[in-house]
């Protein structure tokens, strides 16, 4: 997901969700030219509003159409027919999926009012929220910097995470080492199967990212007046089912169309596989290979066992990690949305995979959740609204575990300040999933680039384990007592230690804990290769060994037992933090009203990067006393505050923090001045204000900072404040 | 530094404490075999008592010899002899304090009770505090996995980190990226000189670090029955010495003793240089190479502009930025004192190298530090108690801003736990320093490894910022405001814009951007060579380009300024969070007395990974609805707790929750159910408790726990609650 989709599927999702980015956006631009530019800002607003009757008629078609080929699909699977004949089913379903979404943007009406990503982007960057990395080395693509408003406002995202996940929820929350060996990622399957399709210049070298190479081509065609009706319609549908190409559909792609270098103009190779990690090496001698970490997730498998037992070997319980991802994208654009190196939440939640229900679930099931089915992507029918209850019991999703998740991830985003109604859960279509997910539900938000997956959750059932264990040797299982003792046939093959010891000397230990090792199956083998041919190869740490038909005796023999071990499923909720600082931050952009230049963040105030200005109301020095007695109770509180005594206007100076979010605002007056001193209190999305005690004021803005207390109760307690000069 | 250690003198750095580690320990080890191995443990506690007047009468003749060479040391400096016999003078210093710590280290009375690692270790692990990391794999050495504990721990001394630096000293701070382009690392000379000494197994290629190799190599010749007294007389002097070899004085030792690899007996190498920064490539081509960044500074330096601008481009000002640091070690030990990937606080203080005075010094010029200068340590003296205030008159301390940062380290290492007897301040050497830097002072914290350094706070004048504008033409400068306007000569190369432009037509933009860039002494250079040649070479964008002589005109004017760009100073604390968190937990351990075995943590609450226990006297179900009204109050304060209604004693769940530091716990018990409902709480330090509604116990854990409210304070406010049952 995301960074977060599971790569099984990734190089896959990717190209899906940047290609439908780069749709939108190029295709208004091209059709409109650049004076139009920000129409493709409305989008966002427009698919916001987009319930509108008129429009859901000219719509009905389509998503008749969508249905038609879902209901298709549907019933390919029923009647168990070839895999092949399924997936071009499906690739059509996704095609009319994709022209009912294109058809929903031309629709978009001229005079929602829209979002100005350039005066957006244009505060960002002046208040340094975040910023290219090593711009005055020419910068690199895909790496920022956070300055000290993103960096303090992701800060708070993720305290805020930490207790609303690892606190409330009682997690373990574990730090691991980013560096991690080849051999763990082989286990896990990155090594082999996390990789995005690229073509080279067979003259520069120089490296495309196979689907974007075939998608600009093709659009550009498709604009070009001079290409075949016939080819046109050709090429459409190539654009439709890129996203489910693979190597060798992409490569007859470019060859029958003959696309080149679009720098050079020189022939591009076949597609290669990519592989998004970045390599190092650990220790000197430059043979332990590494990569940086792609996911936090492995972290947590590899320490299983320790959890477990840290857990005292109970289940169900939840580990988390928060911590930097790294991706070695091959062409990252779209700024904070697709990144080489990320910040990621994520958390592991360890459960029976006989016993996926949740105890704290009766007390989220009333909650509602705008969910976007597989079934509705398939009938081309919108989201609904639900609660988590109904989709249990309708076996929409899949368990309560994934549902209670499902709720506290919904509540977690509405805390940061996610627009509620930008929000929704959609399931992944069957052939979306890795293939040993049982269900899963993408967070996504909608912002100026389209719905955007931000938060992945996935019942992965005992995938990661079973893979760790299988490498290592090691058993990562849980236990669980019986309900009633069960018989069990158990077959042993039991070593004749002198005989084998005589030949094998210092390696008969090595062999004797091997045979321990060996499952009922492969105990049966042996014994069937002994029978037939008198001995029988047993691979033994790096060796084969031979063992003479005396040099084991199998035994067979039947044992009561009280208790079972099992690969325990895992429940993913697994968070990119970058993605969602830009949705809130889009999210809670806002112009005055009547005064369009007058940008500012209405940040909830337990994100906000600072939490309260502190201003005097002039500059004069008699205020200074004042001024440092508020500064002493903040930071008793631990209160970030911003200064400003400039001699600009009060209202100059609300402005200011205004625009980089700052919620509360204290100003020192000449009123301070009588015992006890006393400040004002400024609220900045309403301008309201309250007038309170200096040794009020560091409690008052911690609690108001933290939501343990609203601005309304603010109201309540202490004396309204109206200003003679407005502002 | 540490992890710190500004590699100019890294290398040398590096070894000088990691070898006085292995020094002490294996000394011990060897001398008196594995029995005795718990003596090593007992260094820390000596150390710490070690004032006694009989051991200070036995070291009198060994600290007149250290200062014999002291005195030698300064007064070839003063008559400035060449640096070659100065360097001989400093190694000879070297060894003889060398020789000094090492008399204190044999002089430890058996008696003094000591410090038990093992049982410390045990813990540690077992209540997964931090652990290897990839451990079923085999594990890594130098990396680590912080588990539950180790985690919390971590996360809250990085809270108060920030609260006590980024908040308190309003700095800005921000999160830059890991992977860093070589071109950057270039500048900041880790590519060239970030570095160890390492000999190849001339035949299997296995890498040894050279002082390492050297050092075991002698020490087991130095014991060995059967080696010459002479040879060992020499090789106690290499051991001494050791530290301030380069590439060929160990390249003579090797081939003078014939050392050969320990494992196999083959031949070594010559010493060559390991770069220890992990290398990797962004993006497909392979060709963009990077590293990942040993340190997080240069993130800083880097967004220097933008942090100035941030700050209405007034000085001084302070950026911090807290994240990972990679160091590739060749051969990483002691745990988290030496690791691959690090987390490091790093501050960077922007100020006027001519002006370094500190707005808050007057605040903490009382404040008392234990001092350890380069005066001291060149006459052989211990280190000192003395005011900030003395030492900046003294001129020990370079300058307020370094003394003000001294202090407010003090205050953080005191805050988190740190015993203050067991710090010290050291300052480098002047051989020690960088070659750049004007003062350095080592916060070295005691533990059973030794003195490590922990923090260090160094002047690094300009260089940093000077490095990166003449990598990139950028000027990375701040602006001041004369005091009164000054004139200078103003030289400049005015090009013949249409004599250019004809001749370079595309490229001449590019010329005329590079002569405004240049310097006076660059344009002089350009005029003279053109005067004397008739044509001037000029370097532009990686390309020559040749300037007739009609091409440009020399204009020197008088210009009256009000203004002077100048490079800041950057004053920079750097702290290490692992070995910190190492130290905290070394000095925090603790055995009950007359129980041995009932080993704990008296964690700061402040640090402590949970905050309090909650413990129902008996499992009855009855106490449920009160157990979930604390929780309830302790979700709303954000206070981490620990469940555990286990059916074993109260004393051993005590017991329990103690060993991991958790310092308050909340009973519930019969006298509960009484409207309003109360619980104890009792403080795992002292054990004492007091009883408080059910109501107040959120805000009084999070008070306490945050150290708002101390323990003395809680018990004048509740009532005592006596215990009937002991514990």
């Amino acid at each position: 997901m995301i960074l977060l989709a599971r790569f099984f599927c990734n190089s896959h999702r990717y190209s899906q969700v940047e290609s439908s980015f780069d749709k939108k956006s190029d295709y208004r631009l091209k059709r409109k030219g650049h004076f139009e530019k920000k129409n493709r800002e409305r989008i966002s607003t427009y698919l916001y509003n987009m319930a509108s009757p008129e429009i859901e008629e000219k719509l009905a078609p389509l998503r008749a159409a969508v249905k038609e080929y879902g209901d298709l699909v549907r019933s390919l699977k029923k009647n168990g027919v070839p895999k092949m004949d399924i997936d071009r089913a499906v690739a059509e379903l996704k095609a009319r999926k994709k022209i009912l979404e294109e058809c929903e943007i031309a629709l978009i009406p001229k005079d929602v009012s829209f979002f100005d990503r350039l005066k957006f982007e244009d505060l960002l960057k002046q208040r340094f929220f975040y910023d290219q990395s090593f711009a005055i080395y020419g910068g690199v693509t895909g790496l920022y910097d956070f300055g000290p408003m993103g960096c303090a406002m992701k800060t708070n995202m993720i305290n805020l995470w930490r207790n609303h996940f690892v606190l409330e929820e009682n997690m373990l929350e574990v730090d691991c080492s980013v560096l991690t060996p080849e051999t763990v990622l082989k286990a896990s399957g990155h090594v082999d199967r996390f990789s995005d399709w690229m073509v080279k210049d067979l003259k520069n070298g120089e490296c495309f990212r196979a689907d974007h190479l075939i998608k600009n081509f093709a659009e550009k065609m498709c604009e070009d007046m001079k290409t075949p009706a016939n080819v046109k319609e050709e090429l459409k549908e190539v654009l439709a089912k890129l996203e489910g190409f693979n190597d060798a559909d992409m490569h007859n792609v470019i060859v029958k169309y003959n696309i080149k270098s679009p720098i050079t103009g020189n022939e591009v190779s076949e597609p290669i596989a990519f592989n998004l990690m970045f390599p190092t090496v650990i220790g000197p001698t430059g043979d332990f290979k590494a990569y940086l970490r792609p996911e936090t997730a492995q972290g947590i498998f590899v320490n299983f066992k320790r959890l477990l037992e840290f857990n005292q070997g109970k289940l169900p319980f939840a580990a988390a990690q928060i911590g930097s991802g790294f991706r070695n994208e091959i062409s990252p654009r779209q700024g904070l949305i697709r990144v080489r190196e990320f910040t990621m939440c994520e958390i592991e939640h360890f459960v029976d995979p006989n016993n996926k229900s949740h105890p704290k679930f009766e007390q989220v099931q009333d909650y509602k959740l705008i969910l976007f089915s597989a079934c509705n992507q398939m009938d081309g029918a919108s989201a609904e609204t639900m609660s988590i209850g109904d989709a249990i019991a309708k076996k929409l999703v899949a368990n309560e575990t994934l549902g209670y998740y499902m709720v506290r991830v919904h509540k977690y985003l509405m805390r940061i300040g996610v627009d509620p109604k930008r929000l929704r859960f959609r399931q992944h279509l069957t052939n979306e999933m890795a293939h040993y997910a049982c269900d899963c539900w993408d967070a996504e938000i909608l912002t100026s680039y389209g719905w955007i997956e931000c938060v992945g959750i996935a019942d992965r059932a005992c995938y990661d384990l079973s893979q760790h264990s299988k490498a290592t040797g090691e058993k990562l299982v849980a236990e669980k007592v019986l309900s009633e003792p069960k018989t069990v046939q158990v077959i042993e093959a039991i070593p004749n230690k002198a005989a084998i010891g005589k030949i094998y000397k210092t390696e008969a230990k090595q062999i004797f804990a091997r045979l321990e090792q060996l499952t009922s199956e492969e105990i049966e083998m042996l014994e069937k290769e002994i029978i037939s041919t008198g001995n029988a190869k047993l691979h033994c740490e790096d060796k084969e060994v031979e063992l003479q038909k005396d040099y084991i005796t199998v035994k067979r023999y039947e044992k009561k037992v009280h208790t079972e071990e099992f690969y325990p499923s895992v429940i993913e909720p697994s968070f990119g933090i970058g993605r969602i600082m830009y949705s809130v931050l889009e999210h809670s952009f806002r112009q005055r009203e009547g005064d369009e230049q007058r940008v500012y963040f209405a940040l909830r105030p337990v994100v906000a990067p600072i939490k309260c200005s502190l201003l005097p109301i002039s500059a004069n020095p008699r205020f200074e006393p004042i001024m440092a007695a508020v500064r002493s109770e903040l930071a008793k509180f631990s209160v970030s505050y911003k200064q400003d005594d400039s001699s600009g206007s009060l209202g100059r100076r609300y402005a200011r923090t205004d625009a980089i979010g700052i919620p509360f605002g204290i100003t020192v007056d000449f009123e301070s001045e009588s015992e006890p001193w006393t400040v004002t209190l400024r609220y900045s999305i309403t301008m309201e204000q309250v007038r309170l005690k200096v040794s009020d004021v560091g409690k008052t803005v911690a609690d108001l900072s933290s939501e343990r207390m609203s601005w309304n109760e603010a109201q309540q307690i202490y004396p309204k404040f109206e200003q003679k000069s407005g502002s």
